[in-house]
C-alpha cells in the first residue's frame, strides 16, 4: 500500500528541507516511501559482486550465479532497490519492472589487477539508467587512490548528467588504494569518515560506507588517539556526511541470522539512513532470506526519515 | 531455406526473454536463424589473427593470405558469419553480400609490444558496422588488464552506439595482462569464469570464450581446490555467463577432423551458443574445409536453442 | 545598506579601471560593494576543509562538522561571501540565499595520495555557478607542480567558461609538489611571489595566497639574499599579482583574537584586497566568531579600495 | 595527355574490384591515371625529411633545402604527386596547383627524442586536405610501438575522416619501437611483412613500405628459418598487404643512376604498385633528377595496374 | 604615417608570394606595414617572463613589475607588436588598443617542475585573440621533447582554429627535454636548425629562433664538423625556415646599447625579418629604452622586406 504524497510530506522530512528539483524528488521518494520499508529508511540489494570479484561470491551457493535469483527475493522481499549493472539490467529486469526500483551500477572494475592506483571506469551512463527507468545510479568513488583526479573528473560528468536528468546519485564511498594502505586501510574510522566527507561535499544524495573498525595502526592523528566504541564511530560517520543519506554494506556473509539483525538496528541507531546487504541476503535459500527480510523489515520501521 | 517468422518464435527461445530493441531482434535473428545452422546455435568463422598475430598464422596453408579464401569458405561452407576488421570487409566483401553476414571487429592490435598492460585500441565503429551492413560487431576487452579502465571506458562507447544503432555487441573476453599471469593464466578455469561473467554484467549479447584448462597452479580459491572435470568447467563458465550466449574458441589448428567435430560436440553439450573456429577450418584445403563445417552443421543440428 | 550605483562609480576605482563584461561587473560589484565591508575589500568565510583534509579540522570545535554553522556565520556576520563546494552548496545553501553570496569552488581532492604531483581535479562547472546564483567561482591552481600541464589546461576550460558567463574567477595560487618543496617548500616569497604572478597572468580577477615567510633555505636567487621584512614581503606579492586582487589566508587556527585583528590589518595594509579567513573563524564559538567578524569591519573599513 | 573514362575503366582493374565511394575513386584515379606513369602505377616524391631528421638531409645538395626545389622536380620529372605536410604545402604549392598532385602527410615528429616508445601526432587534418585539393592523406602508423593503441586511435579518427570525404589513404607502416629492435629491427621481412598486412586489415588504400632485408637476427619464426631471395621477400610482402597498394621506399641516397632504375624494376616486378623515391631523387642536381625519373618512368610503363 | 595599399603591394613581397586568407594578410599587413618600422620587418616586445620565469626577470628594475611599463614602452617606442598572455592583455590593454597590435601568447608554464619532458599548456584560445583584436597568436613548441606529440597535437587545434579565423601564427620553437640537452642543449646550431624547419613544416607563419651558438660538443654530425661563423650560422636557420619569417630573439640583458644595436644589425644582415627583444628593452630605463628603440628603427628601416 502506498502513501499518499499528504502522508509524505509529513514523513519526509530529509527530503522537504532538500532544494531537489522534480525528477530528484519523485526518484527519491519512490525509493523512500514508495517501496522497501515506506518509512524513508532504505534497504538495498547489490548485486555487482560477479563483476568486482568474480563468480567466486557466488560459490557459497550456487543458485545465486544465475542473477533471476537476486531479481526474485528482491521483488519478493520488498527491497527499496536492487543495484546491479547494465548488463544484467538490460537482460534480466524486463519482467520485474515496476516490482523493484532499480539502481542502475555505472562504474566498476574486476579485482584481477593491483589497486594500488585504484580507478573505476564507467561502463554505462546516466542516460541508460533514464532509459531502464532507473530510480538512481550508483557510482563508485575510491576515496584517497593516487588516480582520484581521475575518478573524481569522471564523477563529475555523472553528477551533472544526473543533475540535468534529475536523477539521485549513490555513491559506493571506498577509500581505496596505496596511500590509503600506508594510513591505516580502508575500514579505519579516519578513512571511512574522510568518504563520508567526500561524498557530502562532492554532491553526493546518498553514500555508501563501510562500518569503522577500531584500528588505529598507521592512523593519522588525531584519529589514532580516538577512543570511541562502534556505536560513536557509525554516528560519527553519519554527522561527517550531513545531508547526504547513510548506507552500511553488510560485508562478508554472516551465517547468523540474529547476528545480522543485530547489525541492522545498530545501523539504524547510529543514524544511518538503511543498509545495502548483499552476500548477507542472497547467499542464503530464498525463503530464509525472504522472511530475513521481513525481520529487518521489522527493525527498520521503528526507524522513520 | 529460412524460417518463417513463425517458425523463429517458436525456435528463437533465446531471443524471446530478452528485451531487445527492434534492431538488435533483427540482426541476432539473420545470424542465429537466418544463417549457419539456423537452429539458433552459432558457427562464426574469424579472420583476425592477420592483424593479431601477422601473417605468421597463414605460414601453414598459403592460400589463406588471401582474405578471398576465407569469404569463400565462409560463404561456401554455410557460416553463421564472418568476423574480420575493417580493412579486409571493405576492401573483400562486396562480392559476398548477403551470403555471409558480417561481425565486424572493432578493435586490435599488433602482439609485438608487450602484452604486460595490453589494451585493444578501435580502429572501427559501430557506424562503420551499420554502414556495411553488419549483423554484429566484435570487441576484444583484456579482461584484468592493468589498462582495463582504458579497455572499459572504451567498450562503454561502443556499448552505447550499440543500444543507439540496435547492433548486437559479441565480446571476446580474453584475460590478459601481467595480473592475470600472476594467477595462474590466461586459460585457467578461474580467469574464463571470471571473463564469462564481465561479459554478461557489462552488457555483451555474445560472449566468445576459450575453453577452460585444469591448470590450478597460481590459481585464487576456491579454483584453486575445485576438480571439475572439463566438461563441468565448460558448464561452469556457460553458466556464469548467464544470458549472454557463449562461443568457443578453436584454438590453434588440430590436424584431425574428427577430434575438431568431438570438440564441437562437447562444447554444444556443455550449453555453449555455438563456436568460433579460424584456423582450425581456413587452414585446411578448401573442399576438405567445407566438408568439415558440413560435419559441424550436422552436429550443431542436435542443439537448438 | 547598499550603496548607489553613483557611490559604486566613486569607491570601486579598482573595477573601473578594468575593461570587464557587464556580468563581472555585476557580480564583482556584488562581493565588494553588496556585501561584507561594501567598500571594495573582501572577506570570505571558506569551507573546503572537509573534504581538503578530512573532518580532522572540525575536531577542535565539533559543531562546525554541521555546514549550517559556517552558513549562519557567514551570514550573521556580515561576510562578502562564503566558498565552498557543489555538494554543500546544493544541500544546505536554500535558506541563505541572498544572504550571502557564494564563491562556488569547482575543484578539490583529498589529501590522502601523495602530493609530489598534486593536481586538482573539477567536480563542478560554472554552469552550476550560474544555477546557483554564485557571484564567483573559486579554482585551485598547484603552481610548478609536475603535472601544471594538466592544472593549466583545465583552468583554461574554466577561464574560458568564466568568460562566456561573465563570472569572477578567484584562483586559490597554491605552489605545490616535489619540484616546490626542493626550492624551499610553498610559503617561501619566492614560492608566493611567483604564484601571484601566474595569477595575474593567467588571468584571475582575485588571487588568494599565504603570508610569504622568510625562510631562504634552499630558495632560488635572487630570493635567496633578499632581506625584506614581513611587510615588504607582502607588498612584494601584492605587487606582482598587478591588477589581480590579493586575498590572504588565515592558514591554521590561532586562539588569541587580537593576534587574528592585527593580521588583518596587517595585510591590509601591504596593498591586500582582503582575507580568507576559514579556521580562525568557524572554529570559535558562534557568538564569539561574530564578535570577531565585526571587529574585522572595523579594520577593513579603514582600507576602502 | 589524360586517358578517356573508358580508357580508365579498362585499365584500372584495380579500382573497379574495389567498393570505392566516388570521392575516393576520383581521387585514386588521378593519381593512378591521370598523372605520373598513368598506366595504374605511382611514382610519388616526398618532402617530410626535414620534419623527421632535420634539415640534415639536405646537406649533400644544398638547394634541396628550398622545397620550391621539390615542387619544380615534381612538375617537371611528371611525379604522380608529391607527399608533405601542412606547412610545405600551403606556403609553396600555390604555383603548382594542376600541375602535381598533393598527398597530405597528416602527422610525423622530430628523430630527435627516443624511438623506443614512438608516436607520431597529427598536424594536421583531413579537412585541410580537402580544402588544400590533396588527392589523398599521408599517415605514418609505427607498428608494435609501445604507443601502437595511440597510433591506432589517431588512425581511426583520420580513416573515419578519409571515409566521410571520400580521400584515399597511404599508410607509411613503419615498425617502430624497442619491442621491434628486439625481434630483430624495423627492416626484417618479419617486420615489414607484418606491416603489410597491419595496413590490409586497418583500412589502408596504398602502403608505403621498406624493402624487407635477410637478416634473421632475433627474429620470431617461422621468419628465421624462411630462406628466401630479395625477389620472394618483396612478393611476400605484396601478397601481404592484398589490396592494399603497395609502394616501396627508396631509402638513403645512392648515387648511381643504373642502381636507382634496377631498384624501380625489382620492385615493380614483385608486384608493388609503384615507389616512393626521395633524396634519390632530389639529392641530385635538377637536369640529371629529371633525366632520371623519365627513366623511371619508361619501366614502370612495362607494369601497367 | 600609414603606407597606402598600393604602397604594400610593392613592399609586401613576402605577402604577395603567399597564399593567405583575407584575415591573415590583413593582420599580417598590420604587423609588418602598419606599425613598428613599417617595411616588412617586425620589433616585438615580450612580456611572458614573468609567467615562464616568475618575478624573478623583474628584479634589475622593479618598474617593469607592472606591466602598465611595458604597454607604454611598445605605444612610445613604437613596437610592431607587444606578445604576452590572456590576463595582461584582459587587465592593462583597454588603454593601449590602437596604439600597439597585441600578439597573444596562448601557452606557457612556470620554470618550477623540470624540464626534462617540457609541455606547455594552453591557457587561451585563437578565439579570445579574435575577441581581444589581436593581430597574431603565439605559441611555444618544446622541438624534441619526450612529449613532444601532446605539443604538436595541441598545436593542431590552434592552427587549425588559425586558419578559420585568419590569425597569423607565430611559434617560440624552443629546443627542450633531455634528448636536447643529450644532443649538445638547446641553443646549438644542430638544435635551432632543426627548430627553424620544424617552424616551416608545421605551418608557422613567424619563427622566434635564439642565435646558435658554435658548440659543438654531443652535437650530431654532420653539425659537429661544420665550421661555420656566426654570421652564416643565422643564415642557415633562416634559410631552414623558408618562407617562415624569423625573428631573433633578444636572450638575457645586454647592460651595453651599441651592443644591443650590433646585434640587430646582426640578425637583419643574415636575412631575419626581425627580432623580439624583451629585457633588453624593458630593463632600461624608460626614456633610454624609448631611445633605444629608435636606433633599432633607423637600422631595421635598412632590410626591407
Amino acid at each position: 500500500m502506498k502513501q499518499s504524497l499528504q502522508e509524505v510530506s509529513n514523513t519526509g522530512s530529509q527530503l522537504s528541507r532538500l532544494a531537489l528539483s522534480h525528477g530528484k524528488r519523485t526518484r527519491l521518494w519512490r525509493l523512500l516511501y514508495g517501496y522497501g520499508p515506506r518509512n524513508g529508511s532504505l534497504l538495498v540489494l547489490p548485486l555487482d559482486q560477479g563483476l568486482e570479484h568474480g563468480p567466486t561470491d557466488f560459490f557459497p551457493h550456487p543458485p545465486a550465479v544465475d542473477p533471476s535469483y537476486q531479481f526474485e527475493l528482491a521483488a519478493a522481499g520488498g527491497f527499496s532497490a536492487i543495484a546491479l549493472g547494465i548488463g544484467l539490467a538490460e537482460k534480466y529486469m524486463a519482467e520485474y519492472c515496476g516490482r523493484v526500483p532499480l539502481i542502475l551500477k555505472l562504474n566498476g572494475k574486476t579485482n584481477i589487477a593491483s589497486d594500488a592506483e585504484a580507478t573505476s571506469p564507467l561502463f554505462a551512463s546516466v542516460e541508460d539508467a533514464v532509459r531502464l527507468g532507473a530510480d538512481a545510479v550508483g557510482y563508485t568513488m575510491y576515496v584517497g587512490s593516487p588516480r582520484q583526479h581521475d575518478e573524481i573528473r569522471q564523477f563529475e560528468k555523472v553528477r551533472q548528467d544526473c543533475e540535468r536528468y534529475g536523477m539521485p546519485l549513490v555513491m559506493w564511498a571506498y577509500p581505496r588504494g596505496s596511500a590509503v594502505n600506508a594510513r591505516g586501510g580502508t575500514n579505519t574510522l579516519y578513512a571511512q569518515d574522510y568518504a563520508a566527507r567526500v561524498a557530502l561535499e562532492m554532491g553526493a544524495d546518498i553514500v555508501k560506507l563501510h562500518e569503522p573498525n577500531d584500528s588505529v595502526a598507521n592512523v593519522p592523528a588525531p584519529y589514532d588517539k580516538l577512543q570511541e566504541d562502534a556505536a560513536a564511530r557509525c554516528e560519527r560517520v553519519v554527522r561527517s556526511a550531513g545531508r547526504t543519506m547513510v548506507l552500511f554494506s553488510g560485508g562478508e556473509k554472516n551465517d547468523d541470522d540474529a547476528a545480522v539483525l543485530r547489525k541492522v538496528e545498530f545501523y539504524m541507531r547510529s543514524g544511518a539512513n538503511g543498509v545495502m546487504f548483499g552476500r548477507n541476503m542472497w547467499l542464503r535459500p530464498f525463503n530464509q532470506a525472504v522472511a530475513l527480510v521481513r525481520s529487518v523489515h521489522d527493525i527498520m520501521a521503528k526507524y522513520p526519515r
